[in-house]
């Protein structure tokens, strides 16, 4: 059988326990091309609270009753894929919230444990690190001596971002909740500088932090912490969209002016990371390089057991994690 | 001596004649790599309106005294400049509104009447035709089959954009004001359909007029036109932000959510002609076979003298004029 956890009721607001629900099924039969897998971890993302309500977003809503969506690191168990076997290592960028899943297409990759170990492939090397790799490169478009501020700074894709960004000998700038997460930002991730969003002070902050302007705003969070930083952004800066996290509970907030957007001669684009899977080849290439040469890095906020993973993802809306959120089951 | 058009004083809201004034000064003196023009015709554009206010935009606001901007073409009076001589026929970027002028650099070109007359190289071959070149094709990245809506369609950007969107395959719908400009739209410059702003329904025509649709939203004017197109956007849809002619007198309106920035992923850009006088060589060679070809036009509204300089400018920025407005002198 397969435990699964299902969307039982559309949030409002902040998720809770109640919206979801365990539920049992078959073990599914893979198709053709398909594998069946036995997931061993999961990886958490905001994302997924997008495709709980009723508004489309990247793709239609969930329906009720739908297991929910996120990615996930497993064993082969059954294969009728020409290129897996029984026993291979694979991530999946949707195996969902559930023990088991069937995975095909571009979505699934054979992982190899002598770059990284199994977890690394759900944060440095997997969605969370892609979708750095591929907004900060391809939109962000960074040059040496940029100044790269970023949102959730500490978070997981946030850290990769900041990280790249120095690699590429840019200013790297964070924005984060609460001193803690200021300091990992610093400390573990190289930020040159990290603002506290909370701090009565935080604009004057930002402004101290970025005294050449930003020239990539890389957006994870929206809110405050976005309007005050359009403020900063230089001529022809670019404004990366990849997240609007405080945005997924509620209420949308109105755009920038459109003013700044012709006269800066500003690009802003928003990006899904499914759209690049192509890039995933030389992603694994570059960023395995880097991640051995410990280079890059990201910090695990660890929970055992599907039954984390509900509380464990309204932590992560809520801010109260640190680093990339796995369920090891 | 030279006749100059200068800013008299910042203007309110819509500029008023008195907002100007004629002086007069010594004919300049050509420096190192310069010529000394006279012009025969001077091309009006809106984007003169943002220069003549206190916010900075493009580039710092013009002073009060200052000969107000815009592109001319003219002869070469005295050369100091390696590959032009006495004679020539030239346009430069920024002529200025005034008889003369001292030119040099990147915005300073000859011009070969073999190709199309003097008037035309400050229409579809000067920095109108090529501004909707870059627009169009750097930023919007036109492919078969989609379909890109113009604002200000009959206007002398717009019009450009319209005709190089079919050229490369694509739909193209227009944005105008009243029933002559939509005419001239459809009839002259090929939009498949154009609808006016003015009409009480003009939300429901948009709509009808776009049944797949908008993947390119070619944006001149912002306002309630902007606002309107923006709900028709298609995912991965490309906004090119070229003007905002409506919001140049006045309040800037607030921006899009930026919520459908991301979950469409589009891309929106703002961009300056000035930053691409790179790629002129390829558009003069490109827009000028189409132009000899007879597969671009752009109807021009010509008045005399320098007199109707400023009451032309005032027509345009209110949209009296129809066509590329353009003074000979």
């Amino acid at each position: 059988m397969n435990r699964r956890i299902v969307l039982a009721r559309r949030p409002v607001g902040m998720p809770r326990p109640e919206d979801f629900a365990v539920s049992e099924a078959e073990l599914p039969e893979p198709g053709d091309g398909q594998v069946l897998l036995r997931h061993s971890w999961l990886g958490l993302a905001p994302a997924a609270r997008l495709r709980m309500g009723e508004e489309a977003s990247y793709t239609r809503p969930m329906a009720i009753g739908d297991v929910v969506y996120g990615q996930a690191v497993g064993t082969v168990l059954k294969s009728r894929h020409p290129e897996l076997r029984e026993g291979d290592m694979v991530v999946t960028i949707s195996g969902g919230w559930q023990e088991h899943s069937v995975a095909g297409g571009s979505g699934l990759s054979r992982i190899d444990l002598s770059i990284a170990p199994a977890a690394a492939w759900l944060g440095a090397l997997g969605t969370s690190g892609m979708t750095a790799y591929v907004g900060l490169l391809d939109h962000g478009r960074p040059r040496p001596g940029d100044t790269v501020l970023v949102s959730a700074a500490s978070g997981a894709v946030g850290c990769m971002v900041g990280q790249l960004a120095r690699l590429k000998g840019c200013r790297a700038i964070g924005i984060a909740g609460g001193p803690v997460k200021c300091e990992l930002a610093r400390d573990l991730y190289g930020f040159d500088a990290c603002v506290d969003y909370r701090a009565p002070d935080f604009a004057e902050q930002l402004v101290a932090a970025c005294p050449d302007g930003v020239d990539i705003l890389f957006e994870n969070v929206g809110g405050a912490g976005r309007d005050a930083a359009w403020a900063l952004l230089n001529q022809r800066a670019r404004v990366v969209v990849c997240g609007l996290i405080s945005e997924y509970n509620g209420e949308h907030a109105s755009g920038p002016s459109w003013f700044p957007i012709l006269f800066k001669r500003l690009s802003l684009s928003g990006f899904i990371l499914s759209d690049h899977l192509d890039r995933r080849p030389e992603f694994v290439r570059e960023m395995g390089a880097w991640y051995a040469a410990g280079q890059v890095r990201m910090k695990e906020d660890v929970r055992h057991g599907l039954a984390q993973v509900v509380p464990s993802f309204i932590d992560m809306l809520g801010g109260a994690n640190v680093g990339k959120t796995l369920i090891s089951l």
